[in-house]
C-alpha cells in the first residue's frame, strides 16, 4: 500500500527557508498550528544537536531537541524503585471508565479506554470489568475447585493442582453481552464499546480436567459457579466444555488480576463474557441447564413477537473505529489513518471494510497479522481527509461469512426490546472543525 | 500427544472410599501430602456444594468448596475502586528482581521473574529493565525527535506527529546482550536469564519516517540518541533501519512505561536490547558508525586471540526451562510438565528439544502457536519424573537451522574473556527430594 505524504511537521515555527515541496506547505498552512513546535532543523544537520541550538529556540514554550532537556541533566529514577512498574504520571488519565450513573458497586462494570489503546493486547490494568457482587479478595491457598455431578470421580483441586496439568496459552477477546445496550450509544469509543478487551490467557484445557473426572454418558451440561458474593452461576453446553474452554490462572503472563477472577476463572472463547465464570469454585456436571437467574431474567433477548432468544452464547462479528473516534479532534486536513478493532466469537476476522461517506461506499482495510481466532484484530485504513464533514464507520466480516449489521438492520430483526448482543456498526461524525462525535447521538 | 494420568488429587485427606484406580493411588501415596486439601468429594455429587459440607471438613486448615468461603458472604471490592488495576495482594512477591549487588542505580537492571510467568507476553509491570542513567521523567508534550544528517529534509517531530503516521503492531522480544554474562549462572530462571521479555509493540516503521526525511545516497548508518542522563547512543546499520525497525510509542496496548522509553523508543527486533534506544530524541543519519562508548568499551566481545567481535547485533537462538527451575521444588513423582521459553533474533523458533538426562538424549517439545518471528515462543514437554535425581535442559533451533550451544561449546569458540551474548543452555538439577538448582552452580 502506498501511503500519501505524511502530515509530519507543522508550520507553527517553520523557518521560511525550509525547503519542503509545495504539497507539504499547503497542507501545513491549513493545519492551524495545532501540531506545536515541530520545525525543520536544517541548520543543525551534521552537528551535535545540543550544540546547534540557537538561543531563540531555547525560549520556545516546548524544549526542542537541540536543547538539552532537563531530564538529561540529572540521573533519572533508580532501577527497582518500582519492582512492579506502573504507567507514567503523564498517563494518569488513561484509566478504565466508570459510568457516573453506576452507583451500586455490587453489580457494575468499567470500560476499557479503547480510544487510548493500540494493538490487540489490553494491558491487565485497563481490562474491562463486569461483576455482580464486587471483587472478592480470595486467598489462593484456600481456594478450591470442585468437579462433581455426572462424573466417575468427583474431584477437588487446589490452584497448584491445576497448574500441574498440561498448560495452554491462547490470545482471546472477552466481551460483555451488553456492549452496548441497544439504546446506549456513547460519546467515546470506550462508552460505546469499551466492554471488550483481549489478552493472552494461560491455563488448562477444561476437556483435560473433565476427562480426569470421567464424564458419564448422560453428562450434557456443566454448571459453573463463582466464589463471589453473587455466586455467579451459568450452564455451559458440554460441547463447548470439550472444545476450547479453559480453566485460566494467568492473563498476559502474570496471575489473573482480582477483578478478572483471581485465582481461577473459566474462559469460554467467543461466548458472552459473563459465562466465563470468574473466581471459579465449582463445576457441576448435569443433564439439563439449571436456568439460573443470570440465564433467564438476565442475559436473554426478548423479540418483537413476545418470545425470547434463549442461550445466545456467541458474540457475533463486530468492529469499531477507535481513532479518530468520539471526543477526539482532527487537527488538520490531509492524511489520517483510520484505526480500529474487529472481533468475532465465531472465529477469525476475514475482512474489515471502512466507509468515509456514511456507509454508501466501502473500501477494504488492512488487517494486522497475526489474525487469531476469537481474538481482537487491529485494522487500519489510510484516509485523506478533505476538511469537509464526514461520517466514518467500519464493518467486520468473519470467516463464516457473517457481516456486521447496521443498527437499523439489527432492530428490524430483534425489535427495540432487546438489551444484549448489539453488534451494530458505530458511525462517527467528523465536523468541519475536526471534532468527532457519535453520529447516532 | 497423549498425556499420562494427571497428579490432580492428593491423598492428604482422601476418603478411604474414593475409588481411584491403582496407578493413581500409588502416585498419590508417594506425594507426601504436599498437595494439601485436595479430596475426592463423592458424597457431594449432585448436591449443592455448600450444603453438602460435613462439619469435619470445615475444621480443615483450608476451606473446602463445600463450605461457603468468607469472600462469598459479603460483597467484594467496588468496581472502579482501581480505575488502573493492579495484581492481587497475594502476588506481591511477584516483582522484577534487583540484584542486591546492583547498588549504583544509574547504570543498573532488573530482571523479569521468568519462573513466575506463563505464555509469551510479559506484562508491562514485570518487563525487564536496563538503563544507563536512571529513568527520566519525560513530559511527552515537550519531547521531540530530530531526524537530521544525510537527509533531504531534516525534521523534528512531536510524539503526536509520529502517532499520525501509518502504524504497525508486532510482538517481539527484547533481550539484554549480557543475559547472562559468561560467569553468572544464577539460582533462579530470573537470575539466569531474566533480562529477556516480550511484548506487543505499536509505533511507526522507521523506514516510513526516514523516507519522509529523504535519505541521501551516502546514508549508511543512523546514530540513535536517548534523552536520558546517559544520552545513550548507538549506531545502527541503514539496512536494519529500512527493514523491521520501529519507532515505538505503545507497549501491550498502552503507552510505553517510563522505564521502557516513554514517550518514544527505537525498537530493533532481534538486536541486543541496548540498541533499541529508549527515550529516543535524535536520529543522525551518517556515513560511518560513531563508535560510541556503548559500542566500543561496552557491548563488544573479546576473543581468545586478543581480537574482538565488532558489532554483534543479533541475539542468537536461546531457550530456558522456566518450570521446573531453580528455587522450585517438585512435590511428587509422576507427571511434571516441563515448560519454558525460546527465542531467536534471526527469526522464528523452528523446534525446541528437551533432555531429562543431562543432554544425552533429546526429545521434541511442543511449541505453542502462534510461533512469531523474533518473539518468545512457549514450549512444553510432558515428563514422568521417577523420583530420581535428574538434570533437565532445553535446546532451541531457529529457522536458519542454528542450534543453541552448550556453555562448553560457546567457550571453545569465544574463550572465557567474553561477557555478552551468552546464549548457552541452562541445565537444572533435580534432587531426589524434588529441589531444583542450577546444575552449573
Amino acid at each position: 500500500m502506498v501511503h500519501p505524504s505524511m502530515p509530519s511537521v507543522s508550520d507553527a515555527s517553520l523557518p521560511a527557508e525550509a525547503g519542503t515541496e509545495p504539497d507539504r506547505r499547503r497542507f501545513l498552512r491549513r493545519s492551524g498550528g495545532a501540531l506545536v513546535g515541530a520545525v525543520a532543523a536544517g541548520t543543525a544537520a551534521g552537528a551535535l544537536a545540543q550544540q546547534a541550538a540557537p538561543a531563540a529556540e531555547q525560549a520556545a514554550p516546548a524544549a526542542l531537541p537541540p536543547d538539552i532537556p532537563p531530564w538529561m541533566k540529572t540521573p533519572g529514577a533508580p532501577t527497582g524503585g518500582q519492582l512492579y512498574g506502573k504507567p507514567s504520571e503523564f498517563e494518569k488519565n488513561v484509566v478504565r471508565h466508570l459510568r457516573p450513573t453506576d452507583k451500586q458497586y455490587f453489580s457494575s462494570s468499567t470500560r476499557s479506554p479503547l480510544q487510548e489503546l493500540d494493538g490487540i493486547i489490553t494491558p491487565n490494568g485497563l481490562f474491562y470489568e463486569r461483576h455482580h457482587g464486587g471483587v472478592p479478595a480470595i486467598d489462593p491457598a484456600q481456594h478450591r475447585l470442585m468437579v462433581h455431578g455426572l462424573v466417575e470421580r468427583p474431584l477437588i483441586f487446589t490452584v497448584d493442582d491445576l497448574r500441574r496439568f498440561p498448560s495452554v496459552s491462547r490470545i482471546h477477546f472477552l466481551e460483555c453481552s451488553g456492549n452496548p445496550s441497544f439504546t446506549a450509544y456513547g460519546k467515546t469509543a470506550a462508552e460505546a464499546n469499551g466492554l471488550v478487551s483481549c489478552a493472552e490467557w494461560t491455563g488448562v484445557s477444561l476437556k483435560t480436567v473433565l476427562k480426569e473426572a470421567g464424564l458419564k454418558p448422560e453428562a450434557k451440561w456443566v454448571v459453573a459457579e463463582g466464589a463471589d458474593a453473587a455466586a455467579m452461576t451459568r450452564s455451559v453446553p458440554i460441547e463447548k466444555c470439550l472444545d476450547d474452554a479453559m480453566l485460566v490462572y494467568s492473563q498476559n503472563g502474570e496471575r489473573l488480576r482480582p477483578e478478572q477472577g483471581y485465582p481461577l476463572r473459566l474462559l469460554l472463547p467467543g461466548y458472552e463474557g459473563n459465562m466465563s465464570i470468574k473466581w471459579l469454585r465449582r463445576l457441576h456436571v448435569v443433564k439439563e441447564p439449571v436456568y439460573s437467574r443470570e440465564e433467564t431474567s438476565k442475559y436473554t433477548d426478548p423479540l418483537p413477537d413476545g418470545k425470547a432468544r434463549k442461550f445466545t452464547y456467541y458474540m457475533e462479528a463486530k468492529s469499531i473505529i477507535t481513532s479518530p473516534s468520539g471526543g477526539q479532534k482532527l487537527m488538520a486536513k490531509g492524511f489520517c489513518e483510520i484505526r480500529g478493532i474487529a472481533w468475532s466469537g465465531h472465529g477469525k476476522i476475514q475482512k474489515v471494510d471502512v466507509s468515509v461517506d456514511g456507509g454508501r461506499n466501502w473500501q477494504r482495510a488492512e488487517l494486522q497479522e497475526p489474525v487469531l481466532t476469537r481474538a481482537v484484530t487491529r485494522f487500519r485504513f489510510p484516509w485523506e481527509w478533505n476538511g469537509e464533514p464526514a461520517v466514518i464507520l467500519s464493518r467486520a466480516t468473519d470467516e463464516t461469512g457473517y457481516v456486521q449489521p447496521s443498527l437499523e438492520e439489527l432492530i428490524e430483526v430483534r425489535g427495540t426490546g432487546s438489551f444484549y448482543h448489539n453488534n451494530a456498526m458505530t458511525p462517527w461524525r467528523i465536523a468541519a472543525n475536526g471534532e468527532v462525535t457519535n453520529a447516532r447521538a
